[in-house]
C-alpha cells in the first residue's frame, strides 16, 4: 500500500525562501508568518495523510453506487468530509462575511494540494463545492449570498458545475438546456447535463447545483447561455430544507479512474433555479470562474505526480537489484538498492525536478490571484490569465507522465493493484481532460491569453525572465547551469511567439499547428524560471548561514538537472512550431 | 464499444511495396505472394474482429479468477482459443517436422499483429506458448521436441516462461530456485515464481512451464541458472497425461490492464522437471528467445496504438464540435467535425505516424530473424539483436502514448469505460515493462548490443542510412521532406554513440545517464529511416501507375508529418545525452 508524507517543508521553502510571503504588499500575507502556515500545514498533512490518504484505495476499488437515485459514495467519505467541515478547511481562503476564514488564495492552494494529493477523487467534491461558491460570491445577488454561502462554506452542503451535454462539452454554444422563465422571478430548467462530478452524493444535506441553460429566444450560441443556481432542495425563508427539487441523477459513469468521486448524468426535469448573475452572461460568470478552477486542475497533476514519486523514491531505496558499476554500495547485503543505477535516478529526477517545479508554478498563480483579488491589480489578473492555459495544460501532461514514470520505478509491482502507483496514474489522467481538454487549453493559450491586449503579458512575461537574468548576471554559481540555459530557452519562446505573430497572419492553421507544442514550450520556460529562482533562493539560504545545507543543495541540484534534461524540449517544440501548417493540414481527412 | 477493421491493406503495402517480400533471397519468401498473404490476412483479420474483439472487454470486466487452485479465464477465452488452435494459427511459422506450418516469421509477425491488436490479454497465451515451443525447439533434446512442440504448435497444450521471483525480477543472478536432480535424470523444482502468465489457466489440457533455477553447488549468479522444463501434468511414454505435478498456481495479480490475462503465482513443490540444453547454461537459452518474445512486445506496443488510432479517428470524424476557422466544412450540421482542427489533426497524425512506422520496423526485425534462421545470416542477426532493445523500449514507450493520444482526441469520453479507449491506455501499459523493463532494454542496448563486436552492427546501421541517402539524393521528391531530415537526425545519432566512446571511457555513468534517451534518439532516427523508405516505396507505385493515389499519397503524407513534427526530437535527445552524468549522479541518494 501507498503511504504519504505530506512536503511541508517544500511547501514552506516556497512561501518563505522563495516567495517571501511575510514581506510581501498583498494584503493579509503579512499573517502568514513561518511559524503559523507551519501550523496551519501540519494540521491539513495530518488530516490528508492519516484521514483522507488511508480512503483513497478504498474509493477506487469501492466506488460510488447509484440506488433509487441515492449515490453512495465510498465507506469513509462522509465521515471524512465532516471532519473536513468541522476543521473549517472548506471555507479556508472564503469572504469572512458570510463564515469564511479570509485566508489568502494561496495558503488554501497549499491546504488543497495536501487534500488533493492524499486523495484526488475525494477531495473533488471539496474543490467544488468551494468553486461553485466562488461563482455565487462573484455574480450572485446578497440574497443568494446569504442563501448559499454559509452553507458552503461550512461543508453542510456541497455544489456542483454543470456545463456539459452529450452533444457538447467543448463547444457550449450548442447546449440545449432551457430555462424558462416564471412569474415568480424563477425558471423552470429542463435538459440533461452529464460528467457532472458529485453531481449526486450523501455527504451532505443539500446540492447546490450551477447550470448553465438557455433562456428561450435569446441570442443564439455562446451569447445566449445564463447562469442557474438550482438547489436540490428547496430552501425556504428561514434558511431550512423544503421540497424536494424536480433534479435527479439518471446514471454514473463508470472511469479508468476517480472511481471515489461520482460522475453523474444530472436531469433536469422542469426544476426551479434562479438566475445566477445577468440573462445571457452565463458564460462571463463561468469563466470568472476559470482561473482558479484550473489552477485547482493543475495542481492535481503535480500533486498525484508527488505522491507517486513519493512512493517510486521509497522503493528505489529499498529494492536490491543489481551493482552500482562504480563500485558496490551495499556489500553486505545480495545487490545494491536501484537508486544507484543512473537510469533510475534519472526516472526519479524527472518526476522530482517536475513536482517541485509544477508547485512553484501553482504557488505563483495563486499569489497573483490573490495579487487580484486583494489588490485589484489588473497587471496580475492579465499575466495569471497567460498562464493558466500554461499551467493547466502542461502541469497536467507532466502530472501524468510524472506518475507514469513512478510506476515505471516499481517494474512489474508498479502494475499491481496491491502498490498503489497504478492508480495514481489513473486519477492523474482525467487531469488532462476536464475543465478543458489540453488542446482546448492550448487554443486558448495562443487565440485569446497571448494576442490579448497587443500581446502584453506576455511582454512582460518575458520582462521577468530578463530583469531576473540580469540581476543575477554576476552570479557564476547561477550562470552557466541557470541563466543560459534560460535565456536561450526563452529566446526559443519568442521566436514561437514571432512565428506565430508572422505567419498566423497569413494563415491562422500556422499557429494553430503549433498551439499545443507552444503550451509546452512556454511550460518549459515558466518552469525553467522556477528553478533559477528556486536555485537562487537556496544559494541565499546556504549563505545566510541555513542549517539544513542538505535540503537547500538538494534544491540547487534538482534545478541543474531540470535545466540541463528538460529545459532541452524548447528546441524541439520550436521546431515542431516553425514547420507551420503544412505537414497538418495537408492529408485529406477522409484518407486518415 | 470500440470496433476493430484489421490493417490489412497497411500489412500488404509493408510486404509488398516496401520490402518486396517475393523478390527477397530469403527461402520460403518467394512463397509470400500478394494473393497468398491477402488470404492468409483476410481470414485472421476475421478472428481478430469478428472473435478476439469482441472478447477485449469482457476479458477486461471479468478478468480470471482462481478457485481451489483452478483458474478461470474470462467467458469466451476457451472456444476462442480452440479455434485459433483449430485454425493453425499457432504454429503457423513453426517447424513442419513437428506439425508446424513452417511459414516465415514474417507472416506469423503479421497475423499475430491482428490477434494483439484486437486482444492483447488472449493473445499472450498464444504467444507466450509459442515462446516456449521456440525454447524447446532451440534448446531440447529430441525427445523433448517429440512430446511437447506438436502438442503446443496444436495449440492442445499451452506454454509458460519462469523467470521473475518475489525478490528478483531483473537480477536473476538472485533467483532462489532450486533445482535438485534425481537419479532418473530428472530434478525436484522447488520455489516461487511470480508474475508468470499464463501459468494456471483452462484453455487447454496441460501446460509447459519453462523454469529457471539452480542446481545445487553450481556457480554463483547467473552462471549457475539452469533452464527446465516442468509440466503440468506429467507426460507418459505415449504421450498421454499422467499424474498432476507438484507446481500449483498460489494467487493472481489484481492488475492495472490485461485482465484477460492470469498473472500467476507458481509454487514449484518439489516439482518435476527436466534439463532444457545444457547445466548453467539457462540464461543463455533464455536470451536466444529473447529477440522474438521483445519483438512481439514491441508489436504490441504499435499494435494497440492502432486500434486506439482506429477508435479514435472514427470519433474524429463522427464528433461535431465548434468550426473550422478557415471556412465551415459541415455547413447543414450544428458544428463541423472535429477532425478539422489542425490540433486534433497533430494528435491524429502523431497516432498515425508511429503505428504505421512501428509496424514497418517491427516488420523489418521479423525479416531479419528470417534472414538469420533461414540463412545463417550472422550480420542479419547482429543487426536484429541491435535493433531489439530499441524496438521494444521505444515502440512500447510510443505505442502507450498513442493510445493516451488516441483517448485524449476523444475528451471526456476517453475516460468513460464505455468508449474503450481507456482499456488500451491500460492494456498497453505493460508492455513498457515486461520482458525487461524499457529502462533495461536501454542498458541492454548501450552495454552490451551497442559495444558488440567493435561496434559492427551500430556501423552497418549508419551505412544502411547512407547508402539509402545517397542512393535517393538525385530524387527531389524526397530530399527536403525525408533525406535532409533523416540526415540530420542520423548524425544526432552518431554523435551521441560518439559521445558514449569518448566519455563512456572516462566515467560509465556518462554513458549510462543518456541510454534511455539513446535509445529513443535510435528509436526516432529508425522510424525516420523506415518513413523515408515508405514514402519512396509510394512514390515508386505512384511513378508505377498504381491506381490508389489517395492510399499511397497518404503514405508520403504522414511520412512528411513524421520527419517535420517527430523527428526533431533527436535533438534534445543529443542535449541531454551530452549533459552527462554530472546531474544525475550529483544528487546524492539521502537528499532526493
Amino acid at each position: 500500500m501507498p503511504s504519504f508524507t505530506p512536503p511541508v517543508k517544500d511547501i514552506q521553502f516556497l512561501l518563505h525562501d522563495l516567495m517571501k510571503v511575510t514581506e510581501s504588499d498583498i494584503p493579509g500575507y503579512d499573517e502568514l508568518e513561518k511559524d503559523f502556515t507551519g501550523a496551519v500545514l501540519e494540521e491539513a498533512g495530518k488530516i490528508a495523510a492519516n484521514v483522507l490518504q488511508p480512503l483513497n484505495s478504498v474509493g477506487d476499488e469501492q466506488g460510488c453506487t447509484l440506488e433509487n437515485g441515492v449515490v453512495r459514495t465510498p465507506e469513509g467519505f462522509k465521515d471524512a468530509f465532516t471532519q473536513m467541515a468541522e476543521g473549517g478547511w472548506m471555507g479556508l481562503d472564503c469572504d469572512a462575511e458570510y463564515g469564511g476564514q479570509g485566508m489568502p488564495h494561496l495558503l488554501n492552494t497549499a491546504t488543497g494540494e495536501l487534500f488533493s494529493t492524499a486523495n484526488m477523487a475525494f477531495q473533488m467534491y471539496v474543490g467544488l463545492s468551494h468553486g461553485a461558491a466562488s461563482a455565487i460570491h462573484a455574480h450572485g445577488s446578497d440574497q443568494q449570498k446569504e442563501t448559499y454561502l454559509p452553507k458552503l462554506y461550512a461543508g453542510e452542503w456541497t455544489g456542483t458545475m454543470n456545463l456539459t451535454e452529450p452533444h457538447c462539452g467543448t463547444d457550449l454554444g450548442l447546449i440545449r438546456t432551457k430555462a424558462e422563465p416564471q412569474d415568480d422571478g424563477s425558471f423552470k430548467i429542463t435538459g440533461q447535463k452529464i460528467w457532472i462530478s458529485g453531481g449526486e452524493n450523501d455527504l451532505a444535506e443539500n446540492i447546490v447545483h450551477l447550470v448553465l441553460a438557455k433562456i428561450p429566444d435569446g441570442p443564439e450560441g455562446v451569447k445566449g447561455i445564463s447562469l442557474f443556481v438550482v438547489p436540490k432542495f428547496l430552501v425556504k425563508e428561514d434558511g431550512s430544507l423544503g421540497d424536494r427539487n424536480a433534479v435527479t441523477c439518471g446514471g454514473l459513469e463508470e472511469k479508468m479512474g476517480i472511481h471515489g468521486n461520482a460522475t453523474c448524468v444530472m436531469n433536469y426535469d422542469g426544476a426551479t433555479g434562479w438566475l445566477v448573475g445577468q440573462e445571457h452572461k452565463g458564460m462571463r460568470a463561468m469563466f470568472t470562474m476559470m482561473n482558479e478552477a484550473r489552477l485547482s486542475v493543475a495542481l492535481q497533476g503535480y500533486g498525484q505526480g508527488e505522491i507517486a514519486y513519493q512512493n517510486a523514491l521509497a522503493f528505489a531505496r529499498d529494492r536490491l537489484q543489481g551493482r552500482d558499476v562504480t563500485g558496490v554500495k551495499n556489500p553486505d547485503g545480495p545487490a545494491d538498492p536501484i537508486i544507484v543505477h543512473p537510469d533510475v535516478r534519472r526516472n526519479l529526477l524527472d518526476q522530482k525536478s517536475m513536482v517541485e517545479g509544477g508547485r512553484a508554478l501553482v504557488y505563483w498563480g495563486s499569489s497573483l490571484i490573490d495579487r487580484y483579488h486583494r489588490m485589484d491589480d489588473q497587471e496580475a489578473d492579465d499575466m495569471v490569465s497567460l498562464l493558466i492555459p500554461v499551467m493547466k495544460g502542461f502541469l497536467t501532461d507532466k502530472g501524468f507522465e510524472t506518475c507514469v514514470l513512478a510506476q515505471q520505478t516499481l517494474g512489474g509491482s508498479g502494475f499491481t493493484k496491491e502498490w498503489g502507483l497504478e492508480q495514481f496514474v489513473r486519477d492523474a489522467r482525467i487531469a488532462m481532460i476536464y475543465e478543458g481538454t489540453n488542446g482546448i487549453q492550448s487554443l486558448d493559450l495562443i487565440g485569446r491569453k497571448l494576442p490579448a491586449n497587443g500581446g502584453k503579458a506576455m511582454m512582460a512575461f518575458f520582462e521577468l525572465i530578463k530583469r531576473f537574468i540580469k540581476e543575477n548576471e554576476g552570479n557564476e554559481a547561477l550562470k552557466t547551469g541557470f541563466l543560459d540555459p534560460l535565456k536561450t530557452a526563452s529566446k526559443d519562446l519568442q521566436a514561437a511567439a514571432m512565428y506565430f505573430m508572422a505567419e498566423g497572419m497569413k494563415n491562422p492553421n500556422n499557429a494553430l499547428s503549433g498551439s499545443y507544442d507552444f503550451m509546452h514550450l512556454f511550460g518549459q520556460v515558466a518552469m525553467g524560471y522556477m528553478w533559477a529562482q528556486m536555485a537562487k533562493a537556496a544559494m541565499d539560504a546556504l549563505e545566510g548561514g541555513a542549517s539544513d545545507t542538505d535540503f537547500y543543495n538538494s534544491k540547487i541540484e534538482t534545478g541543474r538537472y531540470y535545466m540541463a534534461r528538460q529545459l532541452p524540449m524548447t528546441g524541439t517544440h520550436l521546431a515542431r512550431i516553425q514547420s507551420g501548417a503544412e505537414p497538418v493540414m495537408t492529408l485529406d481527412a477522409a484518407n486518415f
